[in-house]
């Protein structure tokens, strides 16, 4: 992995794909105007402009390209992924009473809630748009799925998040409404459009899952051990936030009687008090819990890897390979 | 029209299609279910069930009987139709921070923001999936076109509400967005599952078009004029909001610069004062708005059944022409 100390995974892709992002890019901007509603353009640039990764549409235009596409359908379904993420964080940002995205202020705090509604719902209109361009039945239908698990993952968090009867299946459900829905669907329609055999789609739509799972799992992790220089998080936002999650569960599917009143009490109540954290993260500690959440994405990353290897070869399959080492690898 | 005395178009239609719409209910039951997010189907159930007279749904059934359709994708997309018009419900709430819908506590109010926005677009995702089984990508493309008109037509009235150049022509595109672009979409989908020539679908497009503007048109006169006990508004609520709906577009037009003032004053800056709403009564009847915008409605409404010419003969036809005539019919 030596590689990666020059350039990272997905900055070789970006390299690689960058007159194809170009394209992506000038589509959204197309897409975004709205003759009579300048707010729509203004709230978009706000969040497109912030930049933000473009994983999504990266991992569209790399599956279409690993698979010998030639059309220009990975650019408009590369743009859809893209409005649908975008969207997904124009609401989220709503939900969350957040105040900061991407290090700038966010939308609903520099105009309003309402422009973060409505603007999130036009750009799932608009993405819907393009993807009913490319005429294919079967990209609608994946995309639409995914958008569904998206959702109900939202909801699903929402309602879950404090409650102490959460399984790391209930948390898996929400982590692939959160991440790897989209990832997933990101792959497969590249695949699909390319026209490749079943277990090829089935081997992109693997590989994205698992790689937006390693990628949550670790983000997750990090929380409780992370550097805050390089996180930008501090450390304990989620328990802070009574946000259950995986190295909390597996400690709570194992706490003694005493070890769940200390739970029911920090996370269901929320009535945290000085040391909680530190004591959480005993606990932790006690069932090695971090230890397995980190050898839980490792798995993930490691699934994502061999999903893979039945693809053609193409130097854009070792870039995806690195890549799902990449979002583990700072986990070491 | 006697035979109104005793029944509503809508409630004949209602009659008429009792068995397809039981049909739709079923559908929208078992496709508001989510295993985990018990809260998907309770906010979804709040809305869905006070009940509404589900004109839309409604449009969609008899478009496709009166084209002769025998399948069953319409009992599809007439829930398609109900799921986007909740989810756009449950999103205006949380716009308009409104209390109260079809006499009942919002669902931002029973629950909570958070809730409205993630149920909402669960339900647009569900949406989606569900015109996606109907294999036509013809569909997708008019439904995907009325989502982004009803998205944008959202953001304009946001921006547009208090801005006195906003002309009849922005007006109406807001209207289409608010109302007109899903009776639309509903009425022209029924044509195009039953495989009706280009002209017929045409007709139907712009029988939903007419209906849903004359429909809102009317709406925003008797805001003016209407019987409170009747409409359940107070007269000049969208006055005191600072909304600019046609009767006062059509008095700014012709304003001298003191009338112009009063309205700069009062709708722009919202700087109202005891009297206001009577003084625009008075601008209003100087120029004969009212007079003109019942007119523009009635124009509409005669428009709506003028397009039904061409469509098959069918009782559900007469029952179409009649909704139209019902529409305007409070006006007189």
């Amino acid at each position: 992995m030596d590689q990666m100390n020059t350039q990272k995974p997905h900055e070789l892709l970006a390299d690689t794909l960058a007159s194809e992002m170009e394209a992506v890019n000038a589509l959204i901007q197309t897409r975004m105007a709205s003759k009579h509603a300048p707010r729509i353009p203004e709230v978009t640039a706000h969040l497109v402009e912030a930049g933000g990764k473009r994983l999504r549409p990266l991992l569209t235009l790399a599956a279409a390209k690993m698979c010998g596409y030639e059309g220009d359908d990975h650019v408009k379904l590369a743009a859809t992924v893209e409005f649908i993420h975008t969207a997904t964080l124009l609401h989220d940002d709503v939900v969350d009473e957040s105040g900061q995205r991407r290090g700038r202020p966010t939308a609903n705090l520099l105009w309003d809630n309402k422009s973060s509604v409505l603007v999130g719902d036009y750009l799932f209109a608009r993405s819907f748009q393009l993807m009913v361009e490319t005429g294919s039945l079967r990209v609608l239908d994946i995309l639409a799925n995914a958008a569904a698990t998206i959702a109900e993952g939202e909801v699903l968090q929402m309602t879950a998040a404090s409650d102490l009867k959460t399984t790391e299946d209930i948390y898996l459900q929400v982590v692939r409404g959160k991440t790897a829905a989209l990832f997933s669907a990101a792959t497969e329609v590249g695949g699909v459009i390319a026209a490749r055999e079943a277990a090829e789609v089935q081997a992109l739509y693997d590989y994205g899952d698992a790689l937006g799972i390693a990628f949550q799992i670790a983000d997750d992790l990090l929380d409780y051990q992370g550097d805050t220089k390089a996180t930008g998080k501090n450390v304990g936002d989620d328990f802070r936030e009574r946000k259950l999650t995986l190295p909390v569960i597996k400690a709570v599917a194992q706490a003694t009687d005493e070890e769940r009143a200390f739970w029911v009490r920090t996370i269901e109540k929320g009535r945290q008090e000085d040391g909680d954290l530190e004591h959480a993260l005993e606990l932790m500690a006690k069932y090695g819990t971090l230890e397995a959440t980190r050898q839980d994405a490792l798995g993930w990353a490691a699934k994502a890897r061999e999903a893979l290897e039945i693809l053609p070869e193409h130097p854009i399959r070792q870039m995806l390979s690195d890549l799902a080492a990449y979002v583990v690898a700072r986990l070491n």
